[in-house]
């Protein structure tokens, strides 16, 4: 496998969909004249001008396989990116990872305070459910409800939320390689995959028709993980635009820290190519998927 | 109007509800035998044993009139209470209003730590979604969806979590009575509300429908509130099992501080008046609602 700088249709998703979510957001939260007014600052703080919106990137890949409405696919990445923002405010607080930075800019609690950061984190949590639950989203109650389910699933404490309660434990047990795996595969494996697979909800495949995006979700999900990983090790702070080299400070265990440096790398790429076999089924309108599959490699941020 | 105690219609359906809401969460919150144990041990702590359950107790009287099946108000009714319950752990936090104390037990982030009281409240907000959108609640999606919409509205930035970002504002501001009142009816006023509505959506009455009931939660919420402001003033704070005399300390003013005891007292009265009267469409199957209506003056804890 060669491993090349993004592809020019990546790069160029990539630029439309980060400009279409900060389009989202803005629309989403226009700043009330009365005393919510901090909050709804923060949770803008929080949502527009950053990150690489690979969840909502991973919804509209997803969703042109089958010919989604674009509209509706936003819907569901704003959603989507909804959890993944307030997690992101929820994780930076004083009491979790105590992050003074964050896609460089302060952290929502930084820039206000912790318990507007707090609350800013609970509405954009509910915020998530508001929208897909809108009829707007999709006309069939049924998907609406098949995207909620989905979303709740992967973001409670079977999936997101729990993957970052084991997150705490790490720094106090010391897991094994399996358990680490299974951590992550929660903390952020989960709603990468619930991205995907909403795209396959919004083009009605059948539960039993998603098993090769399931699988592709699963690979890079992990892929995404390890290069995180590998990131933190190797990673320029001013690039990242967070602190770095906090998970050997704290004594927690990662892939790197399990495998070594070249064995992650190496296990990386091999998730990466099995990403791309589970797409065997699906011709050139999958590419973006392959792209991104093999992008997760060259993040230097 | 005579005020009395409890009618025994209503102490039964407190008794019944209150074991039915701990049966619920019991089953709903297993502790795994992973990482995450403290996480649930923390969600149980904050969930079960505890609390009036008016909210429960609102869903159960309203679907009632309705012959609503009584497994689905109890699933809807752990939904809401579940986000009832989350809100109180992220409001009890060192960052709102550091309490020590609830409902006579220490408050989560007392009982375990701060980042598990965090992830605690972020989980019982998700499962609340994963309960409703789960086809047990209601076989058909169309009422699942309209359930979520609703408790997503309720809870979110226009609702609970709006409502108490303003609370935040109240230390620093002096609000006058129209704005303590829009306040109060979305902190508390909204998931009230949504309590009633829910057991109309279970019903399947139609929104213009639910007008009646729709005014006797609005009536209700705010006499609940004005009791509650009386019991900050007034109460015992060994039965009440909090911290009380809090808001006069941090120079927020309530309906006490504004009206005085006496004009609150009546205002409250009026309210219930007026709450059950918009019950007129309704025979003694609405009973209940009646008697819970009464009962917020009642209240000594």
């Amino acid at each position: 496998m060669t491993l090349a700088a993004p592809s020019l249709a990546l790069k160029n998703a990539m630029r439309e969909i980060t400009a279409e979510m900060d389009r989202q957001f803005d629309a989403l939260l226009p700043v009330p004249g009365d005393a919510r007014a901090d909050l709804y600052r923060a949770m803008r703080h929080a949502a527009i001008g950053g990150g690489k919106r690979l969840r909502p990137l991973l919804v509209f890949a997803t969703s042109r396989l089958f010919g989604v409405d674009r509209q509706c696919a936003a819907r569901v990445a704003t959603a989507i990116e909804c959890i993944h923002v307030y997690s992101l405010v929820h994780d930076d607080l004083p009491a979790m990872d105590n992050d003074d930075l964050r896609r460089g800019k302060p952290t929502v609690h930084k820039a206000f305070d912790e318990a507007t950061a707090i609350l800013a984190g609970d509405c954009l949590h509910a915020l998530a459910f508001e929208i897909l639950a809108d009829e707007k989203t999709h006309s069939d109650p049924f998907v609406r409800v098949e995207l909620i389910q989905c979303l709740a699933l992967a973001s409670g404490p079977s999936g997101m939320a729990g993957g970052q309660a084991m997150d705490l434990e790490a720094e106090r047990a010391s897991f094994d390689l399996a358990t680490v795996t299974r951590l992550q595969a929660m903390k952020t494996g989960a709603l990468i995959a619930c991205s995907v697979e909403s795209g396959a909800i919004l083009g009605r495949v059948a539960p039993e028709g998603r098993t090769g995006l399931k699988g592709y979700a699963r690979d890079i999900g992990l892929a995404f993980q390890i290069a995180d990983d590998l990131l933190d090790i190797e990673g320029d702070e001013d690039k990242v635009g967070k602190a770095l080299r906090k998970d050997g400070a704290a004594g927690k265990e990662t892939f790197v820290s399990l495998l070594g440096v070249d064995r992650a790398r190496e296990q990386a790429r091999m998730l990466v190519d099995q990403a791309i076999a589970h797409l065997h089924a699906y011709g050139h309108e999958a590419d973006l998927l392959r792209d991104l599959a093999r992008y997760t490699l060259e993040r230097d941020r």
